[in-house]
């Protein structure tokens, strides 16, 4: 059985390197962006009296975790066991995992970490995952379990009201559980299908005099949408932490908020019409999210990232504006999608005007479960 | 500056232990396959008469690389300075970075690298990558490059022989380098211009003086077309040591040669039509290779993987022949690409028949650049 585990042998830049001296490929944060966008929604949460939730997975790093709180947010949003473990471990005392925990192993790693934390949540969307919780928790450390539904994104969750009404009466039946309220996950522009469900969910639970003190909604793909449903009383969202292409197409920001950007190097120029940098998909990932090509490349408008392979991106430089960066050069690729770039590198490095500020650890990278 | 990074705190099984037995999602690696695996292309490798020379970004794991050079493989396949520097830190002596190296950084690392590696080579396209090596390393000890040269992939290379030629012309004269010969990454079903690009640049560099050592073909893609290139003396190939669903298509193995699986469980099954696994884009990747699904479901022929989240994999059962695994049931899964399901995950869990047979170090995951 192995102890130790590589760390990449990296000579991390001390505070006060120039981006440009930093080898590639290499995710960097903007702190001033990164503050801003803190900053923006928070301050939209507190207009709508929605407490504001942020997701970790986009950061997955304490100290920008506290920077969060510190700004207002009431805790934290996790998705896996691991993950709040490491956030336990770092002292936040408020999160919601918004997951099913099954098996053995899980919930006994959950158990432990209920006992120490001292607001933790989990959701569950079936009677079996109710029961495995049922089983596992007691009445002298009893564990808060949302219900999480389907209001058209088409993943996890209940699919009606009615549903949502019949497993929170097994959760308050069962002595080791306290029904904590209700979460989703909305669809695109689902917000309506939101508060409906909602309205509709509460309605019958107060029938049936059970309370139902949460109701969570958000996700980043509906950030600004808080406003339309009322019957919430928690926003969650993550990627607005960083922000990414796939959020500025949404509207959701800027290009100006943009906080990170992958430094990358041209390594061939092989054609004219075809450039190749370091940055594979070990760096930027294959997400697509829906776009045709893997991230845009700043400054450089008509460059396209075709393909890539695990430590290539194939730049087409048949529609590029102006004459591409030589090799050798690094350039500044904007990711589709900011989150599972994260989740690729073991540290990650802020700056300010491009002058490092601080590495920080990625704390809960690769907590896979 | 953080010294310590989060390593996933999971009760990695000990040997004996069924697979049944650990938490989801993780990947799992059939002993007797992964060693049949190895035979297989080393075999047809010495059948042609072609030094075999695996490329580790599958593994990533020493004691994997060291089953491969055991059973007959001239030395390693790396594609970055970090990878070389894990195998190199583990005894390996023979190594071949297919890469082009740039920047002060890395080119100090290949320096220290090439003092203590007995056989070290990488590769260069252009003049820019040439001149810094050039003016890294010195005739006390040199450093042998070889020309890559893109014979229809459209990645990186020299693009016809002739540039080839005066690029091996200006390695020759380099005091700190050494002319070590051609490698190309072939295009799918490339073999005819892998071997009319070699034999026209091996007749120019003659005709110069010049040698020409060796000539490097092989790829996944095209991993039994080494008879199809009498010029090449080598061949290298990577994911054939675990195969993966791309692989079958290809034709290069059956199911039965398919040494990962990815497990997952159930968490979900909100409509008769769907099904949600705990293995997301964290786990899988979102590498699709030409296919429209996210791997395969082993024993649920119709099931299909249609979109992933970071932490869901969303399965759609319309199309599913037989009643599908119930909530809290663990699945098997084909991933559509294995090397990048390596680099996401800390540690390997091998098995002989369901049973852990040992936990290796992803030894080089997370080498970036």
């Amino acid at each position: 059985m192995p102890t130790e585990v590589y760390i990449m042998n990296y000579p991390w830049p001390e505070p006060g390197t120039p981006l440009d001296q930093i080898a590639t490929p290499m995710p960097v944060i903007d702190e001033d962006r990164l503050a801003a966008n803190i900053a923006r929604v928070q301050a939209y949460c507190d207009a709508q009296g929605k407490a504001f939730r942020p997701h970790i997975k986009t950061h997955k790093i304490a100290a920008v975790a506290r920077q969060q709180i510190e700004a207002g947010a009431v805790g934290l949003n996790c998705q896996k066991v691991t993950e709040a473990e490491v956030f336990a471990d770092a002292g936040f005392d408020d999160i919601l995992i918004t997951y099913n925990i099954l098996g053995p192993v899980k919930l006994a790693r959950l158990k432990a970490l209920n006992a120490r934390v001292s607001k933790l949540a989990v959701v569950a969307d079936s009677e079996t995952t109710v029961s495995g919780l049922a089983l596992t928790f007691d009445a002298e450390r009893p564990l808060t379990v949302l219900i999480e539904c389907d209001t058209g994104a088409k993943r996890c969750g209940v699919q009606t009201p009615e549903q949502a009404v019949a497993l929170a009466e097994k959760i308050s039946a069962a002595p080791g559980l306290r029904f904590g309220g209700i979460m989703t996950y909305p669809a695109i522009g689902g917000a309506e299908a939101v508060e409906e469900f909602m309205a509709t969910t509460m309605s019958l639970l107060s029938g049936k005099g059970i309370e139902c003190p949460v109701r969570s909604s958000g996700g980043s793909p509906d950030l600004f949408s808080a406003h339309l449903v009322p019957s919430a009383t928690e926003h969650r969202a993550g990627t607005y932490v960083y922000n990414d292409r796939s959020m500025v197409r949404a509207g959701h920001c800027t290009p100006d908020d943009l906080a990170m950007h992958i430094l990358a190097t041209v390594v061939s120029k092989p054609a004219a019409d075809r450039a190749v940098l370091d940055c594979g998909s070990k760096a930027l990932t294959s997400d697509l999210l829906g776009f045709s090509d893997y991230g845009s490349l700043v400054g450089f408008e008509g460059a396209r990232i075709v393909s890539l392979s695990e430590e290539h991106a194939v730049v087409d430089l048949s529609g590029c504006a102006v004459p591409f960066a030589e090799i050798g050069q690094i350039v500044q690729v904007v990711p589709n999608h900011t989150c599972v770039v994260t989740n690729l590198f073991d540290r990650m490095v802020f700056h300010r005007n491009g002058i490092v500020t601080r590495v920080e650890n990625v704390d809960a990278r690769g907590t896979v479960w």
